[in-house]
C-alpha cells in the first residue's frame, strides 16, 4: 500500500507498506548533490554527509553510532550529483529510534574541531580517488561532456575547493538545501502509516520550511578527446560518452534495454565483439539519467596498442545497431535480464526504497514493482527502434587515461 | 512451507516454499570439502568446483555461462573445508533451466585441455592468496591448530598438490564425493512442490547412488605460537584461536551470541577496549563451527610494536568475560544485532538457502525464521555462564604474520 502526505514545512513522507515484510527501511533523500554547489564550494554536499554523522546537540559521533548499533541497524549514506540519501534497514520495533537518528544526520551540530578533522579525512578520499584510473577517466569525461553545465564536477570536489572550504560557508549551504521541500521521508516494509506519520510529525517537521531552485540548463557537449598522460599505467582506460534522454523522458525505459543489449558485463553486444575475443579487458556500456540530461557511459580497459582499433571496435558496433536495430532475440533475453534484477532487488524492505525515493524526487511519481515489470514487458523492436533515432549510440567525449599521450577524438 | 523428499539414488530434495515470494533460489550442497581430501590431493574440491563450470556433454563452459545469463541469474559456487555449493537465484519461471544448468556442473565432464588451463588460474589465485597477511594468518592458524587433523589443510591446496594433480585423481575424487547421499539439492521461494520433484527427478537421479565415510576425530589442539616474518608488512596481523562448541553442540547459540559480544566489529568488548582508542586497526573475535569441532578466532592488526600488550589486553577481556560473565544489557543489545542480521538475511529466498541446505547438512533439521528468533530469545545470562565454564575464552593457537620475528605463546 502507498501512501503520502506533505508537512507544513514542505517535508514529503512516502511509504510503501506491507504487514509481512519482517524489517522496516527508511531514509531522507535530500535534493542536494554536486550540481548545486557554486564552484568555489565544489564537494560540499558531500562533506556534509560526512559531517552528517558527527551528531548534533543531543547525539555526539560516539552516539549516533552505537545508537544505530544498539539496534541492529544496517545504515549508511551517499552522495551523488543530484542527491544526498541517509538510509538504515531495521526491525520493525526500531522504527522510531532509526527516524530519530536519520533525522539527526540532516540538522548535523558542525562542530569547528569535527569540520577540521574531516576535512583531513575527504583530502584523503580524493588522493585515493586521483590514484584510481576509472575514476580519473570518470571525473575527466564529465568535465568534457558537460563543459560549462552544472553536472560537469567531480562529487568529492578538489584539494583546493574542499582545503578552502570554511564551516561558515558549509553551515550556509546547509540552510539553504536542507529546507523542508528538497526532503522526502521515505519508508518501505513493516510498518503502520499512522505511526510512521507520527515520527515524521515529532522528527522531520523540525526541518525549516523553504524551497530552492535547480537550474536544469540543456548540455550541449562538443566533439571532445582528451587523453591523460599516466606513464605507470599498464592497461588505457578509455571512456567515452554520447547523448541519451533524460530522466523525465518516457524513451529512458528503451534506453536501459538498449545498454544491457549492446554494452552489458555479460553477453551483450561489446561482450562478444570485444571482451569474449580478448581484445580487451573491460568494455561495458552503462546509461545514467539526470534532471535535464542523460548519458550512454562505455567504459573500457586494455593494451595501449589496441585502444585505437578497440575505439574503433565499439564505433563499429555502434553504427551496426544504429543501422539495423536489434533482434527480438535480444529484446527479450535483454528484458528476462532486467526483470529478474527489478524482482531481486525488490524483494527487501531496502531494495524497495531507493525505487520509491528517486521515483519521487525525479518525476513526482509512484510505481510498483509491477508497474516496472509491465513498463518492461511491453518495450518493442519498435520502441527501440524510435530512441535510436532520436539518441543514436555515438561518441561524443573520449577520455583516456594511462600510457597514451594522446587520443583521436 | 516444508517438503522433503530421498530420491533413490540418495539424493535428498528440500524446498521452503512461498507463493508469495517474487523469486526462486536454488542450490546443490555437497558434503565435499577440504577436509575430505587426501593431503596428496590437497586443493582438489576447491579445482573441482572451478571445473564444474567447464560443461558436460551437452553444454560448453560458453553455454553455462550464456544460458545462466539469458535467464537473468544470479549464480555462484564456493567451496569450505565441509561442503561446496553451487547456486542460482532466478524468476519462478526459470527454475527448470536453473535445476539443469546446476546438475550439469555436478557432473562436470573434466577435459584435459580445460583441466591444464584451469590448473593455472588456481595456481595464480594461490599466488594472490599467498600476498594477503590475513590469508596467510588464517592458513597458518588453522594450520597450527587443527595441527594432524583433517581441518588443518588451506582450502585452494598448495602449489606442489595442485600442481602435481592429474585429471585421473579429480575424476576418482568426484566419483567418489558427488555421489547421491552427499548431495542436497534446496529450493527457496516462489515453485511448487510437485513440480520441484519432477525437475529433481528428471535431474538430480543422474548422480549415482552411493555413500562416503567423514570421520569426525576430536581435535586436541596444544598451546602454540608461530611467527611468520614479513619484514616488507607495515602492520603486524595476529590471529588466535581457542576451542568452542561443535555445529552438533546445544550450546552453538550462546557461543554465536557470545561472539557478538566480545568481538563484534563494532560496539563490543574488544572494540572498546582496542578498536576505539586506537590502540589496534582491527579487533574482532568471530566464532566458527564445524562438524565435531568448533573455534573462536580473534583476528588482530596493528603496529607490531603494540602487537604483545594487545594480545595481553585480549587475553584480559577474556579473563575478565570468564570471571565475570556479560551483563544482561550486554545481552539484550546482541540478541538485537543477531535478530535484525537473521531477518534482514532472510527476507530473500537467496537468503534462506543457505540455511536450510546447511542446518540439513549439518543437523539434519529444518528450522524457520522464527525458530532462529526463538532460540536466540531464549538465551539468559545463565546459558552464557553455562558456555564459559565450557568452554571458557582462551588463547591455544597464536599466530602472528608481519615485521615481527618472535611471538610469545
Amino acid at each position: 500500500m502507498f501512501y503520502r502526505h506533505t508537512l507544513p514545512n514542505g517535508v514529503t513522507v512516502l511509504a510503501e507498506l506491507d504487514a509481512e515484510a519482517h524489517s522496516v527501511a527508511v531514509g531522507y533523500f535530500v535534493r542536494c548533490g554536486r550540481r548545486d554547489e557554486p564552484e568555489e564550494l565544489a564537494g560540499v554536499s558531500h562533506f556534509l554527509e560526512h559531517m552528517a554523522f558527527k551528531g548534533d546537540e543531543r547525539y555526539s559521533a560516539e552516539d549516533v553510532n552505537r545508537v544505530f548499533d544498539e539496534i541492529g541497524a544496517k545504515y549508511n549514506a551517499y552522495t551523488s550529483h543530484e542527491q544526498t540519501v541517509y538510509y538504515a534497514a531495521v526491525l520493525p520495533e526500531h522504527l522510531p529510534i532509526a527516524v530519530d537518528l536519520l533525522s539527526t544526520l540532516t540538522r548535523p551540530i558542525l562542530r569547528d574541531e569535527e569540520f577540521e578533522l574531516e576535512k583531513q579525512v575527504i583530502l584523503e578520499e580524493i588522493g585515493m580517488h586521483d590514484d584510481q584510473p576509472g575514476s580519473v577517466a570518470y571525473d575527466a569525461l564529465n568535465e568534457a561532456h558537460f563543459a560549462g553545465h552544472p553536472l560537469a564536477g567531480s562529487i568529492l570536489g578538489s584539494n583546493e575547493s574542499v582545503g578552502g572550504l570554511t564551516i561558515e560557508a558549509m553551515r550556509d549551504y546547509h540552510a539553504t538545501r536542507y529546507v523542508g521541500s528538497n526532503l522526502i521521508l521515505a519508508v518501505c516494509g513493516n510498518a503502520d502509516w499512522d505511526a510512521v506519520l507520527k515520527l515524521a510529525e515529532e522528527h522531520a517537521s523540525r526541518a525549516p520550511s523553504g524551497e530552492t531552485d535547480r537550474p536544469l540548463p540543456e548540455p550541449a557537449p562538443r566533439p571532445t578527446a582528451r587523453a591523460i598522460h599516466k606513464p605507470e599505467n599498464a592497461q588505457e582506460t578509455v571512456m567515452l560518452a554520447g547523448n541519451a534522454p533524460s530522466n523525465a523522458s518516457p524513451l529512458r525505459h528503451a534506453a536501459e534495454l538498449l545498454s544491457v543489449i549492446v554494452g552489458d558485463d555479460t553477453g551483450s553486444r561489446l561482450f562478444w565483439e570485444l571482451v569474449d575475443p580478448g581484445r580487451c579487458e573491460a568494455c561495458e556500456l552503462s546509461y545514467t539519467d539526470f534532471a535535464g540530461a542523460g548519458i550512454y557511459l562505455t567504459y573500457l580497459s586494455c593494451d595501449p596498442d589496441r585502444a585505437a582499433e578497440n575505439v574503433a571496435a565499439v564505433r563499429e558496433v555502434f553504427d551496426a545497431v544504429n543501422a539495423r536495430g536489434i533482434t527480438a532475440e535480444e529484446l527479450e533475453q535483454a528484458k528476462n535480464k532486467v526483470a529478474s534484477r527489478i524482482v531481486l532487488r525488490s524483494e527487501r524492505p531496502m531494495g524497495r526504497l531507493g525505487s520509491l525515493g528517486g521515483n519521487w524526487q525525479d518525476r513526482g511519481e509512484y510505481k510498483t514493482v509491477e508497474d516496472d515489470l509491465a513498463d518492461l514487458r511491453r518495450l518493442t523492436v519498435h520502441d527501440l527502434r524510435d530512441l535510436l533515432t532520436k539518441y543514436p549510440l555515438e561518441i561524443v567525449t573520449t577520455v583516456g587515461v594511462g600510457p597514451l599521450d594522446t587520443l583521436e577524438a
